[in-house]
C-alpha cells in the first residue's frame, strides 16, 4: 500500500459512492426523458442527487444545479455560456486560476473577448480593489477560483462578490477543490455560478455541476435534447449524479470535524519537513488556505525527479496541477506569485485527504527528509 | 417486471459492465496525467479500454479513439471540431439527423456557416448523389447518421465516403445507434469520424466516444489540461471509460448472434400487429435497416396516450426520440420522409434489445392490439 498525498489531483470514490453508481447503474437505467415507470424512477433518482448536491453548496434550488462531465466542462459552460449570453465582450480573472478557466479565456479571446488577468500577491491572493477597477461598462463576468489547486489558497469571494453585485456584473468560481475541505455557502460567497467536480470530493470520475443562481441566463455550450433546463443536452448520467449526490452527503457531514484533523495533520508535515530542510520554503496561505495542501520547494531538487523517487519509496505526491504533467515550465501559479522559475521547478505538493493517518504523514517526512538531504525527523 | 421495449432510449448496463465500473471505481481511481503508481496504473487501464473500443469499430490504433462524455458531445465535437480547424464553411447534412446533429448545425449557422440540409426518401435513405451534388470547394464535412434512431434506416455510407474522398471532404458518422446491432467498421464505411455511445451498448450513461481517422486535425470544443492528446480536456472518466471497453467486447462477440435473433422477434411483432391491425404502418427500412426498430403508427391513436397506457399494462416503448419527449410537434425524421404530420403523431417506437424474449413480444402484440381496438393476436 502507498501513501497516497495527491487529493488535490484526485481522489478515491468512497465505498458508499461506488455501491451508489453500481446500484444506479443496475436499478436506475432508464432515460429520464421517457415517460414510463423506468424513466420516471431515473428522474426521480437524478432529482434526489440534484437535491443533494444543492444542500452542499447551500443553494436554495434544486434546479439550480446543472449536471456536466466535470470541473473543466462546468468552467467551461460558466465562462464560454455567460459570454454567449450577450452581456458584454470583457471577462475579469486571475493569472493563478486552473487551465480550464485560463484556457477558456483564450478561447473567448480569440472569439473577441477582452480578457483581464490580475495578479495575485505573494500568497495568492486577488485583491478586491484590483477588480473593483478592472470592472467595466462591458464586462460581462468576474471568475475568481474559491481555492487555488495548486497552493489551497482561498480569495476574498465575499468582498469580491459585493463589488460585483455593486456593478451588476456576474461572478463565477471554481470551487472544485473546495467542498469538504472547506464550507462552501452560496449565499454566504454572493456568487452566481460555482463549478464542482465530483472525484475531487471522493466522488465518481467523469461528473461534475454548475451551481447557476436562478435567473442567471447561460447559453449552452453542446447542442442536442433539451436535458438540463436545455443549458447541457445529453442524456442525463444518472448513475454519476447519484454518485456525486452520495458524495455530496458525506462531504458535507464530514465538514465539521475532517478539515480540522486534516489540517493539524499538515502543519506537522511542515513543521517536521521545516525541521529537517530548513532550506525548504512553503507557498501559499497556510493560516488561511485550504486545510490540506503544502505546496513546498527544496531548493536544488527537481520537482519531477523528486515525485519519481518518493514513488519508488511508495509515497505518491504531485509537482502542482496534474493537468500540465509533463511540461517542463514552471507552475504559473507560484510564477504569479513572485516565486522564481528556478525556485518553482523544485516545489512539491502534498495534498492529503480524510484517510491519511499521523503515521503516514511521519514516514512521508522522514523519508522526503532523506532523499533532500535534510536531517532525521524521526520525532517518535 | 416491464417488459422493455425502448432500447435506441437507452439500455440497461450488462451486469459485467456495473462490476467493471465499480471495480475501476475502486482500483483504478488515480489520475491518469500523474507520473506515480497510482496513475500508471490508472493510465493502462484507459489504454486498454481505448483498444477495445477500437476493437468493436475496426479502428487502426487505439489512439484514434477519444472518449467524451456521451452521444451528443463527440457528435459535437465532430462537428464544431472540424469546422473549427479551417477546413472551410460549408456543412452537408441530412433532415433526419439527431438533434445533437441538427442543433450543433444550427449553432454553425449563428457563427455563419452554411449548412445543407439534404431530404430523405420515404425508407429515410440519403442519395449519395444528392451528397455530391451539395459538397463544393468551400464544404468542411459531410455528416450522415449510420442508422436513424427513430426508424432504424440505415445510409449508404460506403458509396457517400466514396464520393467525400474523391472531393477530399471529411466524412463524420454519428452511429451510436448502430454497435451491436449492426457490424460497424471504420474502413469498410470509409468514414473519418464517428460518434458512439456507451448507454446505448448495455454500456455505462455519460461516457461516448469519438473515433477520428489518424491525422484528422480537430480543434478542441472544451478548453483546459491536454488530456485525449489535447483535443478533450479534462481528467479522464477512467471508470467509464473501462466500462465502454468492457460494453464494446462483448457488443462484438454477441454481433454474430444477437442482431439475427432480435430481427425475428421484431419481424414477428410486427407480423402479430399488422395482423391485428390493419390500418398500422411501419415507417422505415424493415429489410436493410437496424435489426430492433419497428416505428409504426395507428391512425387515430395519439403516440404519447398509447406509451402511457402501454405504461399501466406494464410495457415500456417511446415515441421517436426521447430526447424530444414532451414536445407536441411531430417528428422531424418521420415528416421528413413524408409521413403526414398526423399519421406522425400517432407513431410509437418499439426498439429491441438482447434480452427480450418471444413471451414477451407476443404479450406486447396482443396487449397493443387490445388498446388499438384491433383483433386478438393470440397465436398460440
Amino acid at each position: 500500500m502507498s501513501i497516497y498525498l495527491d487529493h488535490n489531483a484526485t481522489t478515491a470514490p468512497d465505498r458508499e459512492v461506488v455501491d451508489a453508481v453500481a446500484w444506479a447503474m443496475a436499478q436506475a437505467w432508464g432515460n429520464p426523458s421517457t415517460l414510463y415507470r423506468q424513466g420516471r424512477e431515473a428522474r426521480a433518482v437524478l432529482d434526489t442527487a440534484r437535491a443533494r448536491v444543492a444542500g452542499l453548496i447551500g443553494a436554495a434550488d434544486p434546479f439550480e444545479i446543472v449536471f456536466t462531465s466535470g470541473g473543466t466542462e462546468s468552467d467551461h459552460l460558466a465562462l464560454t455560456g455567460s459570454c454567449g449570453a450577450g452581456r458584454g465582450d470583457h471577462v475579469v480573472t486571475s493569472m493563478a486560476e486552473h487551465k480550464a478557466i485560463l484556457r477558456t479565456c483564450a478561447q473567448l479571446e480569440q472569439s473577441g473577448f477582452r480578457v483581464t488577468y490580475l495578479p495575485v500577491d505573494g500568497l495568492g491572493r486577488v485583491d478586491p480593489d484590483a477588480v473593483r477597477k478592472a470592472i467595466t461598462p462591458k464586462t460581462a463576468l468576474v471568475s475568481m477560483m474559491l481555492a487555488n489547486n495548486e497552493v489551497g489558497t482561498i480569495n476574498p469571494l465575499p468582498e469580491i462578490a459585493a463589488i460585483c453585485r455593486e456593478r451588476r456584473v456576474l461572478l463565477h468560481s471554481d470551487a472544485v477543490q473546495a467542498p469538504g475541505r472547506t464550507a462552501v455557502d452560496v449565499a454566504a460567497l454572493g456568487v452566481d455560478l460555482l463549478s464542482i467536480s465530483g472525484h475531487k470530493l471522493h466522488g465518481p470520475r467523469g461528473v461534475g455541476a454548475l451551481w447557476t443562481r436562478r435567473g442567471t441566463v447561460l447559453q449552452s455550450v453542446l447542442a442536442g435534447g433539451s436535458q438540463e433546463r436545455g443549458v447541457r443536452p445529453g442524456t442525463e448520467n444518472v448513475p454519476g449524479a447519484h454518485g456525486l449526490g452520495v458524495a455530496a452527503e458525506l462531504a458535507r457531514k464530514r465538514l465539521a470535524e475532517t478539515p480540522a484533523r486534516v489540517r493539524s495533520l499538515r502543519d506537522r508535515l511542515w513543521e517536521l519537513l521545516r525541521a529537517a530542510v530548513p532550506e525548504a520554503r512553503a507557498h501559499g496561505d497556510l493560516e488561511r488556505g485550504l486545510c490540506n495542501v503544502l505546496n513546498v520547494s527544496f531548493p536544488g531538487h527537481d520537482a519531477e525527479e523528486l515525485v519519481l523517487l518518493l514513488d519508488k519509496e511508495g509515497i505518491e505526491v504531485g509537482t502542482g496541477s496534474a493537468c500540465t504533467t509533463g511540461q517542463t515550465t514552471p507552475s504559473h501559479v507560484l510564477l504569479a506569485m513572485g516565486v522564481s522559475p528556478q525556485e518553482a521547478r523544485c516545489s512539491i505538493r502534498f495534498s492529503l485527504g480524510q484517510c491519511n493517518s499521523q503515521s503516514e504523514i511521519d514516514e512521508v517526512a522522514a523519508v522526503v527528509s532523506r532523499l533532500v538531504g535534510g536531517r532525521s525527523t524521526c520525532h517518535s
